[in-house]
């Protein structure tokens, strides 16, 4: 029977053969489980997924949230049940610790399940899933006393979690926000300002919300410098853990969207009754820093959020293109009329499809398994290399995986032809979902100056160079496969012409047009992304040549398919990637010397 | 005050700068018209669109259609008075004959309208636009009773026409199809079958709709060969042109679509009562080739579509950079927020988006002045030529405007951040409006075949190097201008190297692998886009820099805006064109040559 959402044995490829998941069990941190456990917990995830999350995919869109006018929120009938076996099922928080309600497995696996959940209705798992991110900042930066209010009941998922940050005027510019907190005697804050974009700030589903809100404490400095962060609960909680009073903290409409109608996108007011209290997390003014450690996260998240959608878009139309009868084979115009996955330009589009879903796959499950040693090793060189891919590849990541994650859910509904546009399929409403990734967490623009300004030249390149040396290694193994020898080489012209490029980037943003180089950061990432997906497919193509050989019967078809996914993605889709790399090499300034008039429209 | 949907100063710049369209008036098919009347028919477009239907996009979107369930479909209200409105005002058939209810304008003009009512609300436009299609055919290849009965209300708009191709099993290939026609006694025809995805097949806006049906007389070959075409109207007319018997052709549902939601996409069935009459248009099986004139002239109005989405997206976002005040100028850093058009991200994305939007709008401009000459003139060889140009350069008006309108819509939302997402602003729903383009009127894919099998091709190449000979005069004409020298030598290296990807291509395609061919069709089509991109923004700075000099001062901005345009696109652009080049001159054979089981997925 056909897959859907995700192909499973890409994963456990991806798991097993490529980055040897299995041995983090050697590591103390994971040393109760073993591959077996993996399975089953995969296994677990594929069927709630399939069997109960997908099934409700449709009323998300169809019927989407409802703002009741009163405060409340109410989401479609069907996501309450799913919404129950998630939190019973213990997917909440899978890859947080247990000693605070986590099941402590490696993010890996945790991510691998969540590319089924994501896939099957991202909406609906987001209403359980927040609160780890929520229970995460608590857990690092919390006192003893908010851990042990807050934190069992987030990582459960019995309460909710949230991020208030962005404001009407305060988006991609977090220093203008004018939310409020002034310190009362009994330690506490009272907050009072209105919050946009909420991802899950209210809804039906949970008895408790737990928001972290950025805010200014009263007379400290303007600027992100003068921001702290609170803890402001939905309802006070009591010393005995049970729900106090209703705290001053409300929804007052929800957006209507382009997609993820299922997902509550809330306007929230704090302090309308004066009556918004607070909780400092960690010290005062030091809010972003916090904050920073949720948003990498959910940076990460957004990326496998975009892998969800655009392996599921691409299942679909795979499916779609088998069955799908019209036109006739191009060597047999006489003959029968044939399934639509015999045409060339849908294979073409088919397999740059598959190669920017595995070569995405690939991608975060590495950035995930570095995050892995991080967390588990007690070598510090290990550690710290495992945290500088971390943070260099977070902003691909997310913002390159956010733009060709959309174009492959925009190519699925092509091979649907006019089906592909009708509401008849998921596939219209998946694109609609995808085009979020884009733009919330931080814009493309914003993932491309993080990339340039921060990361490439974290410790003067160190980190940079030591992601080169990673790719380095598979060109190398390549190269000793005469098969792959070609590949290899172009594999290495496009790293090498990157490595460079990112020194003529480096010295532009030091100059006096610094614009100019960033007018080029968003191509710049679309490089490195691509790049990126190379490295990864080439690896891919070694492993493969490698089992090939003694391979069952039923993986010949799945490893020679990757072999030619990495020549189709080095010798058709890299060359176009050269061609990216000497149009930001002219460093061109129209853009930035161009008049604001001469854009025309006035 | 800023403009919207279209910037009347690029199209006078097009229309009088680039095109000389007033030269037209010197043939005796122009010869009523004028610079005065031309711009005053533009100028009244302009106002209606902006004032009338502009209001109703709205609605269009967030109501649109409604199937009533006996067959009936109500359009929103507000619909009603623009729809009579436009009627009134003459706009329904600009381009057609003065002898059967149209208007004669040059189609130039025609489009330059209705780029401005496409851009307010193209799916409300499009009921009282779709009978001249239907006309056309009727004009062309009716008998004179024809002509009299239908041809006055389809082209005065007080009758709609659709297109009835598409069954459920024959969308790109109608050789499928199965609606089949008896021969009566009386020499009418007996049809029956069902049809799908019929734009404005049913709605409350017009008494009468004439339908243009494909089927197959009972007997006659199967696949296209075997196919006629029948005017099958809604209603009989009587021979006082009254209108007599309810036909039997009902819609039976509409689509619920991704956008385009004011726009009634129908189910119709014929002869469920089996009383479904039709009449023969033309001679028996000659159904394919009569549709096909209608089916051009449908493909250069979905290019013109796309420009209009693309257009009214740009300007929206420009307006809006302009206005949204958010982050810090990169030189300023402690300075004040700035409007985020100064932002070096935003002006690239803005800068692309202007590129592709005046791009566009000269290539269509530059097909329809032509059709305009293949009309006017009584020289054989400058017809044929003009004709030639049309033809080839249908297929990338069609495919290729329609992928890169897309992508503009796409960013507009991208400028708009968070914004944009949400249903609050137009872009969201433009860019939903705008996916339909690649896709009815036959797949950007479809189109690729197209230009690849049929239109390179023509005449032995001699239509294609015509094509090549008019970027040739403009690159000619640019090294005569020291400062363009540069771009000049730039662009032509790229057409050269087309030129050489174009003999590559048509041999592959005489070959045994000429399904490796055709799986890079659509990249092929993509270079020509492109590389006519390159060519019509070298061919704007040529005009620019020569009026540049003795410029009016509220003009000089414009110039130096071309000019800056010119040098982006092909500095920063062309180059990821040479990268496609070469890729598709690798001529990577592994889409067509993997397992079919190797994608995955089973």
């Amino acid at each position: 029977m056909a897959q859907v959402i995700s192909d499973r044995r890409d994963i456990d490829f991806n798991l097993y053969e490529m980055f040897d998941i299995e041995a983090l069990t050697a590591f103390d941190e994971f040393k109760d489980f073993d591959k077996k456990t993996f399975d089953m917990i995969i296994n677990e995830a594929k069927k709630l997924a399939v069997k109960e999350m997908l099934p409700t995919y449709e009323d998300g869109d169809k019927i989407g949230v409802t703002y009741n006018g009163d405060g409340t929120v109410t989401t479609p009938d069907s996501f309450k049940k799913a919404h129950k076996l998630y939190i019973e099922n213990e997917w909440t928080a899978p890859s947080s610790s247990e000693e605070w309600g986590g099941q402590g497995l490696p993010t890996t696996i945790g991510a691998a399940s969540k590319e089924y959940f994501s896939g099957a209705n991202w909406a609906m798992i987001s209403y359980g899933s927040m609160g780890a991110g929520t229970g995460s900042m608590i857990e690092h930066f919390g006192t003893r006393e908010q851990k042990d209010t807050y934190l069992k009941n987030l990582y459960t998922g019995k309460w909710g979690g949230t991020m208030l940050l962005t404001e009407s005027d305060a988006g991609s510019e977090l220093g203008r926000l004018t939310t409020t907190a002034v310190k009362n005697d009994d330690g506490t804050y009272s907050l009072s300002g209105g919050k946009i974009f909420i991802t899950c700030g209210e809804h039906d589903l949970v008895d408790q919300i737990i928001h972290p809100v950025l805010a200014r404490i009263e007379g400290e400095p303007e600027g992100i410098k003068g921001i702290s962060i609170f803890i402001v609960p939905k309802y006070l909680v009591n010393k005995d853990g049970s729900l106090g009073e209703r705290n001053d903290v409300f929804c007052t409409s929800v957006e209507h969207k382009h997609g993820i109608h299922g997902s509550a996108t809330c306007t929230m007011a704090l302090g309308s009754k004066n009556n918004c209290k607070g909780f400092l997390l960690g010290e005062e003014n030091q809010g972003m820093k916090i904050m920073f450690r949720m948003m990498n996260g959910a940076r990460m998240g957004t990326g496998l959020q975009a892998l969800s959608y655009a392996s599921t878009c691409y299942l679909y139309a795979l499916n779609y293109a088998r069955q799908r009868i019209q036109g006739k084979d191009l060597t047999d115009l006489g003959g029968p009329s044939v399934p639509i996955i015999q045409h060339p330009d849908v294979r073409r589009n088919l397999l740059t499809m598959k190669a920017y879903v595995e070569g995405m796959r690939s991608l975060i499950y590495f950035l995930f398994k570095n995050m892995d040693i991080a967390r588990a090793t007690d070598n510090e060189e290990d550690r710290a290399k495992a945290n500088g891919l971390v943070e260099l590849l977070t902003p691909i990541v997310k913002g390159y995986c956010a733009e060709v994650g959309y174009d492959v859910c925009v190519q699925a509904m092509q091979v649907y032809g006019g089906a592909g546009y009708c509401q008849d399929f998921p596939v219209e409403a998946l694109t609609r979902d995808c085009k979020i990734v884009s733009i919330y967490e931080g814009t493309t623009g914003i993932q491309s100056m993080d990339l340039l300004a921060r990361k490439v030249v974290m410790e003067n390149g160190a980190i940079f160079k030591s992601y080169l040396k990673e790719m380095k290694i598979v060109i190398s193994q390549a190269r000793e496969i005469p098969s792959l020898v070609t590949l290899a080489n172009d594999l290495d012209v496009s790293v090498d012409r990157m490595a460079s490029l990112v020194m003529t980037m480096v010295k532009k943003m030091l100059s006096p047009e610094i614009k100019t180089g960033f007018a080029h950061s968003v191509p710049f990432l679309h490089i490195m992304g691509d790049v990126t997906m190379g490295w990864v497919h080439l690896w891919r193509a070694v492993v493969s040549t490698g089992k090939l050989e003694n391979a069952k019967r039923k993986d010949v078809a799945f490893y020679q398919g990757q072999i030619k996914t990495a020549q189709f993605f080095i010798t058709s889709m890299l060359p176009v990637t050269n061609g990216k790399i000497k149009s930001v090499e002219t460093m061109c300034d129209a853009a930035v010397t161009m008049d604001d008039a001469a854009f025309g429209g006035l």
